[in-house]
């Protein structure tokens, strides 16, 4: 009988439906070195101290860390959370895009300052158009409510497909520039893939309007903290919201906690702070655990190494 | 020709499109205390000045100040702008819901502390449980909007009618405590009349879950300032977002200014902040203007007077 380290905080709840549906493994919570499968969230150190490891699921989406050389031996097999996050990430940046356009943020800091002041004009939801880089399950998801509110969605992805219903407009990679030119905002669902970090430069930003809003929720290498820096100073763009940095935690001393105009969120988007995130990675474990007890292909499968 | 007083800030193309449409009207910006018609905001004793006024078009929904004893003379109109800041209200109201849903506030205050703290759970937009008092033109746009994410909407309307289906439950104003007993959020739209003032106690409070959040948009009377300030100390329920205060501007010394878990803008949820809603003004004076000219009865007519 496999041996399964979860490494994940579970309700009592949680274990016995996940240990009911794998009737063929032997779980443990908290670390056994001993365990040929992990589920979770374990330093790299410790992970390299499972000397039988044969399958590692991770809780998040992006797996930079493990496809590193050197991490995972060969042979090991990797699948991560992709679809977990969905709702928290896409829900999030609605209401972070909609605290923006509303001035939320700014009317915040004058509470703290007991100021009643009328901060002036702000957008109509309806009429904004807002595009979204990546459109996995997450982009697509909030595509889907952005345009549930009557937003026009101008959608990019890698590869050219036949549009989707939830976007009004779609374009590739290749045409970038053309799809954040004439928009109030732009949401990054970038991974951390190494064509796109330092994609974003200052050209970027000078590419979108002065009142245009950016959204990071993709990943904090896509532009350098001297680019952020020199966007928010010099009022490139209207206003910047970044769950994500390049170092992260977003150091004490970094001069980006003090921009009015940008927005800081400490990765909080996904991190299982939706109660549904976790049973969605419970059923994925369940469904991929019994696959892999009867030799069929895993979901979230992640074949590239380093 | 009768003269129309303009005591609001129009564009040079909005007085443009006033005067072509209503040419058997001439129109003054500023104070014109010949003026038989005031379209706008003007100060009381200025507005006892205008000793021919015949009808009094206001900028706003609430007319509390214009219908009280004294204020009009008899037999002038009054006509209000109810209808005019449907959207921006509306608008406002959703970003504030999701804004706290999501904790923004939180991380907002988290920011200028240099914190990168991760804040816990939050809740799941499309699984909310949402109460809106007042079904007039805003409380069923934001009923629209927020059924459109998914979320389960109850209204409270003062007479029972067919439930309309941008509702999924209806309720009267008598059965207020079971509408408000089981949500995640109660978002008042009530407007000041007297049966209204002080209708919010600490024990209405309490009939709502300690998860819930309050959120007002209607008038400041409904709950006096002790009574927040019971609701918030003792935290009550999770939190309130109040756009209106029992007075206005909140004082710089009101001790509600530094609650965490109160979320204060400076009655800035109408107020013109989007350009569609002075047209939607303009719109409707040049209804009202031909009607009056016309004899014909005027759209948003208020006969109550003290």
């Amino acid at each position: 009988m496999k041996k399964v380290c979860v490494a994940a905080s579970l309700t009592a709840e949680q274990k016995k439906r996940l240990e009911a549906a794998c009737p063929d493994y032997e779980f443990v919570y908290g670390t056994d070195e001993d365990a040929q499968i992990v589920v979770g969230y374990l330093p790299i150190k410790k992970l390299k101290q499972f000397k039988n490891l044969e399958w590692l699921q991770t809780l998040s989406a992006g797996v930079e860390r493990y496809i590193a050389k050197g991490v995972l031996n060969e042979g090991v097999i990797l699948t991560n959370a992709s679809g977990v996050h969905t709702r928290e990430v896409a829900e999030h940046l609605l209401a972070v895009l909609l605290m923006m356009v509303k001035k939320l943020h700014i009317y915040r800091d004058d509470q703290k300052l007991h100021v009643w002041r009328d901060e002036g004009k702000v957008k109509e939801i309806t009429k904004l158009k807002v595009t979204i880089l990546g459109l996995g399950d997450i982009g697509s998801y909030l595509a889907r409510q952005l345009k549930a509110l009557g937003i026009h969605v101008i959608g990019v992805k890698r590869r050219m497909i036949e549009k989707p219903d939830y976007v009004d407009e779609l374009y590739t990679n290749e045409e970038l520039d053309k799809a954040i030119g004439d928009v109030d905002a732009v949401i990054s669902l970038l991974p951390g893939n190494r064509e796109n970090v330092g994609l974003f430069t200052v050209d970027t930003f000078r590419k979108m309007r002065s009142d245009c809003i950016f959204i990071n929720a993709g990943r904090g290498n896509l532009c350098d903290e001297e680019t952020l820096e020199t966007v928010l100073d010099e009022k490139i763009i209207a206003g910047i919201a970044a769950d994500v940095y390049p170092k992260e935690p977003l150091p004490a001393e970094s001069p980006l906690w003090d921009h009015e105009n940008l927005v800081v969120t400490p990765h909080a988007a996904g991190g299982y702070h939706l109660d549904s995130a976790m049973e969605t990675l419970i059923d994925l474990c369940i469904e991929n655990l019994n696959r892999y007890h009867e030799g069929k292909p895993l979901k979230n499968l992640i074949s590239e190494r380093e």
